[in-house]
């Protein structure tokens, strides 16, 4: 009988050891994907490495650390909250930090000048006082949307230096002394995470967004011609959709990482082709227009989808003109993208928005051409919806593409 | 002559003077009416400020501060670091703040304990190597969408506190005591941080949550009423929209806002109606549920907005039933609203659905009826592709009002 319970402890053992061995692959293989999708996260991962291990020589470094006494440790911990993945937001960051730390700094020296005048009653009142009001209305000020968008760490770092300043209780004297040095560490700290961000294999915020929104524009191209094809294939193609006609999905949920972009582009030094006061804000208007396309393509798509679907004979009497509008639309929209990708002016874009129009027109007429037989034909018409937007869209693309 | 100077130099400085009291009056009445707009907002910032004053009233207090040393600056930077807006940014920030400075300081203790045991020569070697190599297995972490969702901060600390051990070059008897001084300082920090979030006028991401879920429904189920009013409306309304089908472009974006709420909801503890492991992934389905809806309002919209139009007698034939099937939309819209909003299961839903698929099969017989003159009539159509949409919304809120 004992023989059979360890047997079968043993058998629980070998079984959980499986299922951890399973999971542990399983986490492995999903970790190994995302590394392989996108090196550059593998590569970020070993340039925070490289700028810590260069930090922490600085601190081995006698000369460096007897010159900044412990405040070296302000240099870790500034490489650590500074390092970020793109350029923008390293720029960001190391920009904000160093203005609210010396800001914040000298306010706080001012403070605490004031208090150390004002008798030892006073002095603790007018500390916490002015700690107390200057930490509430920065903190206010983080609602402000301006403010969120590009202060919003430097008002953390402000409202933290100021505390640490305020608080710490020293004389004015030793206080300048440290000022100085922490802003040197700080210092130390920006310069090796902006010179190994930029230097080693650079991913910048700008670029990226330019690249978001040129595949988002391909991949609504796709999805028109794809959901056109499948309404009007010979067999229904309710079950499998193509995976072609499903690209529009990314464009619904874009909208934050391309706003985030932007943000963070806006800091970004003039690179490649690039320049300063690139127009970063025109990608988000792009954006919102390629979003309006996209929720058109979303009804669209609901329809080809749809269980009460138009007679047969009425699809093959319009499928023609619906399939070359579609493919109309979707050589505009190519075209806008490689026009955006090589960021020169729309040449021929004109003549494919006007080719468009012409298809519009065409299938216009044919729908009042039509044999009145039709009760039920929604996709056509949901395309019709969609044509109105998809020139407000070729337009904005034309604007941004003549401000690049 | 001079006097002339002089006198437009007056002139010029009253303008300069005139301009910048106007802006600055303006910024004024921007910021009040953030701060009127919402009173919590800037009752936070009075909450930070209480909290920072209180934990310099810890530093001020000498045995407290006698007893954790210098280290007393980790209590202002925790709360600094770690105060949210909402309850649950707060639990989250706290939770990992300290369980990351916990286990970063004990394998940094290992670490160095094994460096200090292996020679001279070999102990910045080891260290370094360590602190590379951890460093940037933990910054890939990041890129694990679980992690990020949920332990981002905690990457953030638990690198920065490994390195600062580390690196700092101490004596692993001395890191003992430096450790253990600065864990109570930083759950100093954290429990102040707590007691002000959770006992001064509270904001819980779930019931905010909770209160956009239930607006945004209200919004759709105004937009889609007045939508169609606006469409069969007697003057064609399309330079003024009604302000009511305007709703609906806060329910497009609010993706990114319900995200991060339903996620740091879940770390809050059961408070008032929301009991532990309240489902608030179904907020979310929902709220996709409603973005599929308000896609198809967004068709719809800009049909009611086209410049062509069906011709005035098909209007006035499928008017009534048209907006009949907007009512009933509507009341299962409101209907689902107040259920999610009572936290109830659906009891009088059932009904309202059931209502609203008997308008939709209306609908459907009247346009198969119609004497077929009609060859453009896009608005009813969306409204046909709509509907299969809304059930399916329809269904996924009883789904959620059931669990809940």
């Amino acid at each position: 009988h004992e023989a059979g319970v360890a047997e079968r402890a043993w058998a629980w053992v070998v079984a959980c050891m499986i299922a951890l061995r399973a999971a542990v692959a399983g986490f492995a293989r999903k970790v190994w994907k995302i590394g392989a999708d996108d090196p550059r996260r593998a590569v970020h991962g070993l340039k925070v490495g490289l700028a810590l291990t260069l930090v922490s020589v600085v601190y081995y470094t006698r000369p460096v650390y007897d010159g900044v006494g412990g405040n070296a440790m302000w240099a870790v911990m500034t490489v650590v909250v500074v390092f970020e993945y793109t350029v923008g937001g390293c720029m960001y960051k190391g920009f904000n930090r160093a203005v609210a730390t010396a800001s914040a700094g000298l306010l706080a020296l001012g403070v605490s000048w004031v208090a150390d005048k004002s008798g030892d009653k006073l002095e603790p009142i007018i500390l916490s006082g002015s700690l107390f009001l200057l930490a509430a209305a920065a903190t206010f000020s983080r609602f402000i949307p301006t403010v969120k968008a590009r202060f919003d760490y430097g008002v953390t770092i402000f409202i933290l230096t100021f505390s640490l300043v305020a608080v710490s209780g020293y004389r004015v004297d030793q206080l300048l002394d440290l000022a100085q040095q922490r802003m040197s560490t700080i210092a130390i700290g920006i310069i090796i995470c902006l010179a190994v961000c930029v230097v080693i294999w650079p991913v910048w915020a700008g670029q990226e967004l330019h690249l978001l929104t040129v595949r988002n524009m391909e991949k609504l191209a796709a999805t028109v011609e794809g959901c056109v094809e499948d309404y009007f294939a010979a067999k229904p193609a309710q079950a499998q959709a193509s995976p072609k006609s499903e690209g529009y999905k990314c464009v619904l949920n874009s909208k934050a990482s391309e706003d985030s972009q932007a943000n963070l582009a806006r800091w970004e030094p003039p690179h490649g082709r690039f320049g300063f006061r690139h127009p970063y804000a025109q990608y988000t208007k792009v954006g919102a227009a390629m979003r309006h396309c996209a929720y058109c393509i979303e009804a669209l798509n609901s329809c080809v989808r749809a269980e009460v679907q138009a007679p047969e004979h009425v699809k093959r009497l319009l499928g023609d003109v619906c399939t070359r509008l579609a493919s109309q639309c979707s050589r505009v929209l190519k075209e806008a993208s490689s026009s955006v990708a090589a960021m020169t002016g729309p040449k021929t874009l004109d003549f494919a928005v006007a080719d468009m129009n012409t298809a519009v027109h065409e299938l216009q007429g044919d729908l009042r051409a039509l044999p009145p037989v039709l009760a039920l034909e929604p996709a056509e018409m949901s395309l019709m919806d969609a044509m109105p937007l998809f020139t407000v869209a070729s337009l904005l693309i034309e604007i941004s593409a003549r401000t690049e």
